[in-house]
């Protein structure tokens, strides 16, 4: 089955329908590099935290282990999210859109999600003719990674 | 001043400062296809709605109009969002995650934002071996574009 195809199979199912996960992963639509956009919103106030970037391992290993781990494009490495500031993602679903190209995970995150120490990234408000920081710092990033 | 340096100095900022949205605009970090991914938020229910990408023109279009515009990159157009099934998104705000590469639009979404009828793209769970469809088709596609 082609990857559009299984997800057009999926489209037309009604709820409680389901297909095989193995043979999702197989026709997963990765971009160029291979990889897959994933969303992290916390999972019960609902606040998306950030945008990152998963590889078929990434994406294999948060499965198995319940905690998130994406692919660092900066560092070309697997970033298994907290590994060095303690601030972990722990995954309470995994879900993929309508044309199986993007992730949204629902986490529970432990402190601050973004490397800045704000508790989620999207902290820069557009507000007329300004981009606006409208959130605080909750952890020095010093603190956070150490020095 | 270069892309990461202008983001940089928003890391740095308290709450309630600023930098004029000119200078965001010239140093935004678009992908090599020229393009930004845009997550779609419901501003009240703060359901995830779904993920697309934007160019400059939509990127300014959408800000102008407050009515949201993606780039379509199956179609290579411009693609505002309800033109043919009538869904629109109306803008409430947009936000910039740490580094740029991200948007953030909470919006008004009237009816289903997916293709497929549904309310949003991610009806597609992952529960335990299988995917499983959890979401239900509200309009059916047909009547959304039309025969």
């Amino acid at each position: 089955m082609s990857s559009a195809g299984l997800w057009k199979t999926l489209e037309a199912l009604p709820p409680g329908q389901s297909v095989p996960l193995q043979q999702v992963f197989e026709q997963i639509p990765w971009n160029a590099d291979g990889l897959i956009p994933a969303i992290a919103q916390q999972y019960d106030s609902k606040e998306v935290l950030m945008l990152a970037w998963m590889n078929a391992e990434a994406l294999y290993e948060t499965l198995e282990k319940k905690r998130v781990c994406y692919w660092s494009r900066s560092r070309q490495q697997l970033w298994r999210k907290g590994e060095s500031s303690g601030q972990i993602q722990e995954l309470k679903e995994m879900r993929f859109d309508c044309d199986g190209d993007t992730l949204l995970l629902l986490v529970d995150q432990t402190g601050p999600a973004c490397h800045t120490g704000r508790r989620a990234c999207f902290y820069n408000l557009v507000q007329g003719e300004s981009l606006v920081v409208d959130k605080p710092v909750l952890i020095d990033p010093e603190t956070l990674y150490g020095k």
